[in-house]
């Protein structure tokens, strides 16, 4: 029983005793560490034993329920609707959440999205639509859950009250290297997805550079894991692993992902952006009981008919934002012309691109102060000619211009061609 | 090289690489830990980790030498005469400290002994020298040196200056549950040791009741290790493994002890506390080049001439202490009459004793407010009739007589007999 607990014991065992641990010692741990009864240096000592003895896909689930149980939960309990939910690893030029949420409520689905802080290398969404002028990210428990009542959609930043055990768990792993363990981070992801109270998800998993593992047969381990944790918990999971060999869409930036994600919305453009949003809204929309041709036919229906954009204008003007962003993201995002534009110096074909540096640039560009229309905006795909490629540089600080050919003649490969354009879908795990 | 230490490389390698760490690679560790450029909580995961890899003969000399080096170490240049320590790992009724530290300085060597702090079953040698009126412990390092080249002993506690690392160490140890493993704990011995600068020592190590680990053969592996340490630090080093299934003399207590240990000087009782003691002593003059048989005679003749007890009076006084209770113990350790005798209820013969059990009595007995005349006096031995057992009780608080009476009915048993006493030295790890 968790009232048992004593860290005595619990550091003995995890010392001498290998075999998994059950739901009770995990929630006796993390309840501990939680409240302060195990210390940091406690948890360090306990944690790296048990990671070293090795953390089954049974106990993943118990860690998961423990840090479930260490906040509060939403509930949906009055929605007629599935409740649907979308987590990303974190890809570049990745701004299928934008697209997928109003696309989603706009076949009946009601996506309650809460979202944490951004990656290293990627923008999160919520820096992304804090570029859109009046857009509040921070809403109370009832504004959300009434929103996703009224249209179906809201996307709001996570609460503290949300899975506390993650923020500790997560400083204390990142101060003693225990970042990377795939189980820890599989509980970290499900925790906190568990805990909106969506009962279907759809988990949108990066391979190849810039994947979250920096290993693809680790990142598809980890998915497989986040699969059997969200089933062992009566939920729905679907995880699509995609090719992030190239940066998914054309642009990379805050505001200028929000003008590319509206103009896949408004059918201006389409592109790998677009296939990954219809093939993750058909899987949300597939565990509903929809075939998957069904499914995948009635989301890009919604697309094409401007049902998907007209509910992210919902979107925008239920949680105070300016609709109008709609009709002319370029001048309602405030994004102006760009201050330069590369393109390769050699002759050749684009044969390799560091996806992962492109997004640190994207930051890098945007500065200390975060300016949200700083970017780029770049055509680059494995195989293309190198005389067809175009990066225009979105910045501030003209300065960063040098910095920027530096980078990008060092990120984008040209070689004697011809190279194969990786699949955009490598795996879907049901 | 230590200055290239970084934390996250090594909990990187101490999470994923089990290979022996070497000896810069252990400086950089406690260098860091104990310049707080390493945390409590990296330093707790990065020691579990290498607990849990193993920790080689190797590792734990390359331990101890970074230990060592965290502090100042004493040097005796001046020295004409071999400088010599002795370590006890910690007994019941054993005050050889008290008789073998006078005894090898009156055969010509210099016995120069910093104490730490007692160990939880036991009184430590500073707590019985504290019994004396007027001696003092607390020494500074040049009154120190100067007492061993005037007397050729001296006793102090151990200054905080004396590998600090060891204390950082010891207190995370105790807090994430790592004080028993062998390789730790015979780092911190000899560490403690070898910065004395003592270039000769004597390892008094208990098997049985009341064994440092519980368990004899771990014992004589952490024996081992610690000779193993010693000589590769270039130090004359001997362990000598004792019984300790019953009390090694006739009495448990700080001045009780204290009065035992005159009581052996003076010639007036031997015993197995006598005959350990010479042992001991031998083992340390046998170091020098002396063979074994002359070494324990030279001893013994200096027990029996009274120079030992001589010498006990000189360190006494160089200390500030009363001489005078070398003529009269019981007086000027103002011990008075028992408060209670126990003897067992049952016939028989005594077929095992708690020994650990009448270490910790002897404490309770002295109370909150350490009363050091408190204690026990025993003539219990292995295979006695059980109505020849007289123990006597000494404490200011007669209302834990009955507490002391259950305690040793429990812990003193009696059945038939016969039984064969253990032989008192075991085994002598040179």
């Amino acid at each position: 029983m968790p009232e048992s607990f004593t860290p005595r014991q619990a550091l003995q065992r995890a010392r001498h005793d290998p075999q998994p641990l059950d739901a009770n010692d995990w929630r006796g741990v993390i309840g501990a560490f939680t409240n302060g009864a195990f210390t940091d240096a406690q948890m360090a000592a306990w944690l790296m034993a048990r990671v070293l003895h090795g953390i089954s896909v049974d106990e993943a689930v118990a860690l998961t329920d423990a840090m479930l149980h260490s906040g509060t939960q939403l509930t949906h309990k009055d929605s007629a609707a599935p409740v649907v939910d979308k987590h990303s690893t974190g890809g570049v030029a990745d701004t299928t959440t934008l697209i997928v949420a109003p696309l989603v409520a706009s076949v009946g689905l009601v996506m309650a999205k809460l979202s944490g802080g951004s990656l290293g290398h990627t923008g999160g969404t919520l820096d992304k639509l804090a570029a859109i002028p009046g857009f509040r990210t921070a809403l109370n428990a009832d504004t959300f859950l009434a929103q996703t009542r009224q249209i179906g959609v809201a996307i709001a930043a996570a609460t503290r009250e949300l899975v506390p055990a993650d923020r500790l768990l997560y400083a204390l792993r990142d101060h003693i290297e225990l970042v990377d363990d795939t189980a820890l981070i599989a509980a970290s992801i499900m925790s906190k997805k568990l805990a909106t109270g969506a009962t279907h998800l759809v988990l949108d998993v990066k391979l190849g550079q810039a994947s979250i593992l920096g290993d693809d047969s680790k990142t598809r381990a980890l998915a497989q894991l986040c699969v059997a944790i969200g089933k062992a918990h009566g939920r729905h999971v679907t995880a699509v692993l995609s090719d992030m060999n190239q940066p998914l869409g054309p642009a990379i930036g805050n505001a200028l992902e929000v003008r590319a994600a509206i103009d896949v919305l408004a059918g201006r453009t389409f592109g790998r952006l677009g296939e990954l949003s219809l093939k993750l809204a058909a899987e949300l929309l597939h565990q509903t009981g929809v075939p998957f041709d069904t499914a995948y036919q009635q989301v890009s229906d919604a697309l094409h008919s401007g049902a998907a954009i007209d509910r992210f204008a919902q979107l925008v003007a239920a949680q105070g934002g300016d609709a109008t962003v709609v009709a002319d993201p370029t001048a309602v995002l405030g994004l102006g012309e760009p201050v330069a534009v590369w393109a390769p110096s050699q002759a050749g074909t684009v044969t390799a691109i560091d996806t992962r540096r492109l997004g640190v640039l994207a930051r890098e560009l945007a500065g200390a102060d975060m300016n949200l229309r700083a970017g780029l905006t770049t055509n680059l795909t494995l195989g293309m000619a190198s005389d067809t490629v175009v990066v225009a540089l979105y910045t501030d600080n003209p300065a960063q211009v040098a910095h920027a050919t530096a980078v990008l003649d060092a990120a984008v490969e040209i070689a004697d061609g011809p190279v194969q354009e990786p699949p955009l879908i490598q795996t879907v795990i049901r």
